[in-house]
């Protein structure tokens, strides 16, 4: 198979540097363009990530990809989509509808920014947990008369929660989900990001829109495509959202009440098949492990768990019966942000879309 | 008044340093025996807190209380209980339900360990929450044919989910509750305490033991005392506590279904009453607001909320409804585990203890 | 005596809010007008430091001074200097200048900017080190043909370094420096300030432009007025500055060559009659202890030492005698960045030059 | 060549476990034997490292090399010397000395622990430092009367001293060395190692014994072997060491006086080449770069150098003339204390001895 030919807009950023790395040596994808503000534009990438005291900030750490560090930076304007099969989009969410809505026009879009997640011909998708939706792409794109589509991911902190959920969902019917999470200072973004005067040593209680999109994107994500649109799960999904002194990764904890009744060994029976029986297993991002269940109460912890599955395997862990409902589980949970939650993520979706012919 | 004579036992460690700075300069109380293990026995305090490289341990920060620094530490037997009115424990709980046994047969004991909390005779007393529950101090008393009583706090993280719980229950009805706790590094003491290797840039999900504590706990502090004993609460508690990278303070996530509608609106006015009529106002150690009731979302944050009310304060954010139950709350607290759920709480309960003529 | 009317300009800033916090109750001086940016003008102080969804921004934590809530805000071009005695101008450095400039015409301005330090007619005073050089403001009085003058603070690192050196200088004749600095977040300012991102579990080993400040400051600061003119003290300076992941207070690594022998015992004594003949020694924002010298190695560190005369001592610790050179000293030192370095320094600044006759 | 058979003792503690992980499918060394203390003897290895309650302590993150986790844990005693090559010794200083006194008679000792390195026949060895002190393991031999002999590391906070030190010394004659370090928590070890309670936001100015082991074996390690015994080098050093809030990665700022003229552009071409002609370069261990020399003066960073040449490489940074000097310079170093200062430079010395035909 010719590999498909990528850009990746707004590749400079903190979300774009994921995607430079994501796609390092892809066997599926080789990046031909990349773009991002008029200030980067007509810059090798290396010159493009400088600041203005000439410190490169290739802020992931470790060694930036060879295969970028020269490429030219080019506006957005200067994007030659006749030359392309695919874009990713870490456009940030003010520009980013416009820029989409003109790519879409002539290509797929895959987007980690929030723009088009809540129109209704707008699937929000994670590679291996809704991947039928997948079919609204092509209704999209006929509504709009384009000749590709815009498919986001969700925010980084429904994907760990819609991603432990939807077994638990299809087989004992969840109702009710209230969910407490401790995230990650990456999520702020850089540029400037969460301040160390805020964070440190303290939490903020509080991120803006956050709970919201949580709640509408889950029901979404959980929810059936039927007749050209998507029938919104019905669950009561009641998040709080905060900020820790934790680098990357978010944790979550977690009560879902259930229609049926279930167990920790009934779950991790559960999370057991599901990873036997992922749809994403064997593509080039996936982890071996979709799902960590674990045992061992002192898990999911931050530090331990980011490596895990290059920080593509959700851990699931401190799994109880939930005695305040009926039938329930209470159980903690750990997502990556900065990988399964963005980039990579992406990435996997884009391997999920083109195996099932969508790109 | 003549001021109570008090010892402290377990006077060297973390908790009993708080106890030596929480009856600093008090009006009521005089510190005239204090006492700690073989090992400190014998020595004057700054010494008994020296390590072997002869560095002292008053690890609260700030300047040792000048009373304290040069009085003799006594070994638990060599404590003259005759000259005394009041025994305060900070003894750990291996050790303390002997120790605070035999001290009870004379005197009264507030203690801050584990050991009698749970005895069916022996209420767990936060003072301004459920002080009718004193007068089980009485039955226990008698009961168990004692010149003196043992009287307990609770555990820190159940204390500020039944401070902010008690008025939410006795007018709306709680039902069910469903909390998530960020619970600070003092609360694992010192010696060696929580490691920093485990701690740095990491959540640990799981304290043993901490989740069926609050549940037990909770019920029994809202519960009624009636004929001679503690009907508990008809509630529901379910709890997820874990340890984040804070010094000081538990931050709780809550969820409450009530039997009445409540909303923002009303439970400012309710914490605002409740403030109004608190019953330990103007007690020597009770801060000038016993909640701290915020509209700003951004608050609860432990770093700003540690200094208000000198740690007595207990701070409630983020008030919602919860959509998940016909009725109910949700909201975040802050309560500093080692002043208000600790020494200084302690202090206040003998406070109101004495003003009630129980000692 | 009628207390003097002041003015704080850039009150809703990080510094101003020092400024503000240090000059609540103060005996000698009165806040009557505070001034900030076009942005805030008009506006009462508690709406000028809120953000733009509605949130106090007042992050020195604490209460903020019921005196400044109401206060309305001025554009600096508002400010009415005839009803002034003194102005306080916690300006960021770029419009620091101008602003400066316009009001020394009128009064006195102490300054925490750097704007006007370099000056040759301009001491930079740290009270209690250098008190005899304000003689120099009569002087620059008379240069410029200004009613009132410029005393501008050092940077915060420098403080601490020649409030340590400056003893040690008088008596055994400094010749060398070599400083190795820890610097707290807190330096970085706010809004945005350092980022959580590049502090957590990091060290920042270059700050700009600090290293050649305290060089160049810590040389003028020790120096002798004479003829109108600052002779710069004979001794090399060479600073490693670092930042670290610490809230507020920077810890310093000195090593001194010294003409004369000295060694920890010779150094203590030195420190304790500083102590008793210090300048400052009364004045309302003075500590009681100017210098706190330990002789346990464990200290300075940060969290013990914040607290320590409000932030107005200074920390000496681990001395030794530096085997590098013939004669010399090594040891630590902790200065409070936002105490002793900031505004309520420069509150204690105005207070010795009130007392001087100066103002 | 067939695999050497070696055995770590005190193979479940922190340092252990870095020698199981860095000998996972070594090319030139197989794990036969592994022993730790009578409490884990008779164990699986995985059953060896839980704690009481049944949770697995494999602190260093990610998996547990799979060749280990149903090895059998002997007991000391047990560990049968004929059939070994060479012993890895993670023992800690106390039980060290007899230890490694009893595996020396028969066999190569490999160590962590400063048992043996003050003697006058037991070099401090740093492949690709002072490879020709190995020379001296001779006579240590023949002087003991052993089979084998003991050859340590040196304490972690000298190695990235001595590394950086050494190609300066060599080449422009260093007479003085001034140096703060910054080190890590895991440097304190586990069990309990460093509290939170005391290292969260502050700094800990003082290790004890670290400056003096920092001087002693930077002059040793520096050194000239003649005659059969080491002859320190001529090198003044002066260290003052301090914990800070960093997981893992020492960092060191310097000051070298030397003899001859030497500035940044000349340090640089000096690494450079000391790159080119390292000694243990292509050796199973070592990294791609031995040293890495930044002109960024953002760099070195803890975060983003630890993954270099997986923690074997050291970084340089900051590099500047020493004004203070008449020749010299200062720069930054960072060095990972948990892998070239530790159990990987162990294994990473043990494959220099066996090309060196030592083993």
């Amino acid at each position: 198979m010719e590999k498909k030919r990528v850009a990746i807009l707004g590749a400079t950023g903190a979300v774009g540097q994921e995607f430079v790395q994501s796609l390092e040596d892809h066997p599926w994808f080789t990046v031909t363009q990349i773009a991002a503000s008029e200030r980067s534009a007509g810059k090798k990438y290396i010159d493009a990530i400088r600041d203005d005291s000439g410190i490169v900030g290739w802020e992931i750490g470790g060694e930036i990809p060879p295969y970028i560090t020269d490429m030219m930076v080019k506006s957005i304007d200067q994007v030659d989509v006749s030359q392309l099969d695919l874009v990713f989009s870490a456009i940030e969410s003010g520009a980013a509808r416009d820029i989409e809505t003109k790519f879409a026009a002539d290509l797929p879009v895959i987007s980690t920014s929030s723009a088009y997640r809540y129109e209704e011909d707008v699937p929000i998708l994670i590679p291996g947990i809704n991947d039928e939706q997948a079919d609204l792409l092509d209704t999209q794109k006929k509504n709009r008369n384009w000749k590709g589509w815009v498919a986001p991911l969700p925010n980084c902190t429904t994907t760990g929660l819609a991603i432990t959920l939807k077994p638990i969902y299809e087989k004992y019917g969840a109702k009710k989900v209230r969910m407490t999470s401790m995230q990650a200072i990456s999520g702020g973004g850089r540029s400037p990001g969460v301040s160390a005067m805020n964070i440190t040593d303290n939490i903020i209680p509080y991120i803006p829109k956050e709970e919201e999109k949580v709640r509408i994107e889950t029901r979404k994500i959980l929810g059936k495509l039927k007749d050209g649109k998507i029938i919104d799960a019905d669950i009561k999904v009641s998040a709080t959202c905060t900020r820790v002194p934790i680098l990357d990764g978010h944790t979550e904890s977690v009560a879902v009440e259930t229609e049926d009744e279930i167990d920790p060994a009934k779950a991790k029976a559960l999370f057991d098949e599901s990873n036997r029986n992922s749809s994403v297993a064997g593509l080039p991002s996936a982890p071996d492990e979709y799902y960590a269940f674990h045992e061992d109460p002192t898990r999911p912890q931050p530090r331990l768990e980011r490596p895990v599955g290059d920080g593509m395997t959700t851990t699931i862990g401190r799994v109880e019966k939930e005695d305040l409902f009926d039938n329930g589980l209470k159980y903690m949970l750990f997502s990556h942000n900065k990988k399964m939650g963005s980039g990579k993520g992406a990435v996997l979706l884009a391997e999920m879309l083109l195996k099932k012919g969508k790109i």
